[in-house]
């Protein structure tokens, strides 16, 4: 397989290869989901976030903890241990037991007292919110305490919404899944009947909005989508009003209305779990004037479909641009709003977010 | 386990191992065989040439194309795609299209004009002959023409014989599977019976003949084979001639003729699937005193036994030689025709072939 | 996955991490056992020692010989191979022969005189005692002699005592596994109930005593152990006398005395088989109070079940120190024994071992 030299040229394979990067990221200082809370019961479970392994865990009181899944002593993970009525984890080979804050409580055999430094696992911030168990993604440490707060659910709990939770897993990077969640020009393809039918010829203006922590695709002109979803929603067509959304660290968001009774919010919070793949909690927020208990067992399988169309695309864009040595890609205006999700993301990962209020305006044929 | 370290000594393992090359080569400017005609139908495919991934389809009119397997826009292969009725092929993430010049024809929802230098997918010569298709291994790009024409079969239509077509792959190099398919001596041991007994400890002499873009060994003075393939051509003997070849870039040829009338001819052709996998075509010619009806059932299950037997051990070689970190092979002059494979590989890869015209002779205990 | 960089600090993932190396060794000059005298028929078999692959055979006498498992011509494995009438192993690919001392002895079709030095397999010698098969793990070559000999069973074959022999395959480092079968405090919580319950406030003393070649604990003061074993072997008690022994290269020993009839003795000779696999063979000698065909159908399952769960925590300990680039292991002075192996262990690879004797004490509380 052809691989980069250190001139960036490789000579093997077909075509001299240039070498490219690959679009990962590591942010600090944000919330990621870990766990939906009714994963988490009385025995530790094991999460990854970022390529790190976490040890999740609940106290006596049922307070959920992290730590860094890996026993200060022997390096056994946390996670096959148990958690002890006294609320520590207790690790599977030795016994040793730690509290949420990663503090050595009890060393079994060892007659001096246990607490030294050395003898830490390492912790992280935890808040159980919204039915998620969300991480924050620096550890904790002396002095060390939270800069930013969750995502919050607009429209979860607001009167006269319904709301269906799915979570998938994608084989790609973060930077990767969110484009995907807010490119529109490939679902008249890879979701060809879903959502869009091939063009019908009609030119539409997408306003780009950037500002310090997101940045807002709004589509003016669009006509009712023709696909199945479109025509249960509003048979009639109606004003459709369509935003896309990217707000950091990790939140895709897409919000539809059709008419006047018709709303609906997408927000597909991700969790980069490793390099290459990412977990993807979609949160489905809708009112429409059909009853919720008509529409509400359409959008678990319809979204698993779609979910399972984009997943298998990244895992073979994944796999191309490992064979190929980095990504390669080129982009046209209609890929409006990649090269601003991919700015953020490294902004955050850097930690110099700048403040910014700009609009811009590109054409779509759809 | 053991891997050399950087002077070229390993203190892992029980034994200092010395750094070994091994026998990979990329040839440009040949051709090789990615497909049979059949296997390429109305959707694209995906083949891969010396670890180059190539999406093959056809055009509106049945022409056969090869592009890089990677979409320009967003990596993702375009073996995954469809073939449009306009003959190009559609990328199935955002839908674009390419002709079989890799030259992007549409970009949905994109309003200006397509077809930008970054925009473009590489494309491959192809030709399609003998029921095989056929890539060329240097990119077509400005000014770039064949300069080579793919391997012709002599006698596969020629009146009086009859032709079998087997298709294998063998886990090895292509030097190494090249030396297999042309060596002697392994056939009393690896496929023992079926070609060869054991040695009757009669000497015969191997001509060796070295040109420009092959290598030929004659075995004269050799006897009827006394395996199962010798006693069912020529129960009562006759003169044996028997040549094997090794012909630029990826050709190897067994010739034998037993009597006046058997004569059979083997063009092993050999696809360089990656650095350690091979693909080989072997395409069997022959006319024999036997009605070929008779004959041709016995071909392919023969062909598959003693591939499978190949295969196993040059599996288990390339195993070897990745563990001792690289091959370290010793030869006697019975290894009559490995080092000339060799150093036509390497000087096909380097470009500099040279006009040779030399025979040597070596004798043979068989 | 995080990746430490040169400056041994990475930035992946969600902690900084420190670059850790692992408890790898290579000893040479020693003997490890690589078979069973009975796995050993008239066929090759293939074996791996520090990651190097022998092939052992029975010349036509029944002599036990080891070869470097590549053949010198083209590299296949010569296990693939068979044993010749002649006491010589053929090669599968090209039926070359050689002795159990490396030398060949035949090359097929080749009409010169072979046994050149570059046509020699590597040899090893080896040892045929106890039932087992011993390798030295310094290569045979001009003038090298063994400067050591195989570990004895002291009481496998003494009258009164009955020996049980038990493999089994742990995936853990040489180190690790012998740390494992030494520590004491693991048992009461990995093999909860099989050998010790959870504390009861008993504090004895861990005399440990260093020596050249190995060291050895003793436990003071020890109650009988409360598991399903002391209860069979001792149901009234009885004076308990334990020593733990680790003596180079590989030897982790463990005696029990439990009353003046009891006496259990384990010798658990580590083969490490490459970095991270090491094969345990265990010989359990006993004498006791109650017939020992009685005893010897429970020490198999016993030992099993103990392995089993040793295994697995060897195994995650592993991953862990794989994935967060390497141990990062704290110690208390109840991890007795631990250090002491490193040295020695470290000593065995530089062949520096120096006189030491020396007696520490250790409270434990149990």
């Amino acid at each position: 397989m052809g691989e980069a030299g250190d001139n960036g040229i490789s000579t093997s394979g077909l075509v001299p290869l240039r070498r490219g990067r690959a679009s990962v990221v590591k942010i600090p200082d944000h919330w990621f989901i870990v766990a939906e809370s009714n994963e988490l019961k009385s025995e530790p479970i094991e999460r990854e976030l970022f390529g790190t392994k976490l040890a999740l865990f609940r106290d006596e009181r049922g307070k959920a903890a992290a730590l860094l899944d890996r026993c200060p002593h022997r390096n056994v993970p946390l996670s096959l241990g148990k958690t002890h009525r006294d609320g520590t984890i207790e690790c599977a080979y030795h016994g040793w037991r730690f509290d949420g804050g990663g503090e050595c409580r009890f060393i079994p055999t060892f007659s001096g007292a246990c607490g030294q430094k050395g003898q830490r696992a390492t912790s992280f911030a935890v808040r159980e919110q919204d039915g998620f168990i969300w991480v924050y993604s620096t550890p904790m440490g002396d002095g060390v305490a939270p800069k930013t707060e969750p995502h919050v659910f607009a429209y979860k709990d607001k009167p006269g919404y319904s709301t269906v939770v799915q979570a998938v897993t994608a084989e790609g990077t973060l930077y990767s899944s969110i484009e995907n969640a807010l490119d529109v020009p490939h679902t008249a393809f890879l979701h060809h009947g879903l959502f869009r039918s091939k063009s019908r010829g009609i030119t539409i203006t997408a306003k780009i909005h950037r500002s310090r922590d997101r940045v807002e695709a709004e589509y003016v002109g669009e006509p009712r989508p023709e696909g199945v979803i479109g025509r249960i929603l509003s048979p009639s067509g109606g004003i459709v009003t369509h935003y896309d959304r990217f707000i950091l660290p990790s939140v895709a968001q897409v919000e539809y209305r059709i008419g006047s009774e018709n709303h609906f919010r997408v927000d597909s919070v991700m969790t980069p779990v490793s390099d290459y793949v990412t977990r993807i909690y979609a949160v489905v927020s809708f009112r429409t004037h059909l009853p919720s208990r008509l529409i509400a067992p359409l959008i678990k399988p319809l979204a698993l479909r779609v979910f399972q169309q984009d997943s298998e695309i990244l895992k073979k864009q994944t796999e191309t641009i490992h064979r190929f040595g980095g990504e390669h890609f080129t982009s046209t205006d209609v890929d409006v709003i990649g090269r601003h999700v991919w700015r953020l993301l490294r902004s955050a990962e850097r930690g110099d977010l700048t403040d910014v209020d700009e609009t811009l305006e590109v054409p779509l044929v759809v």
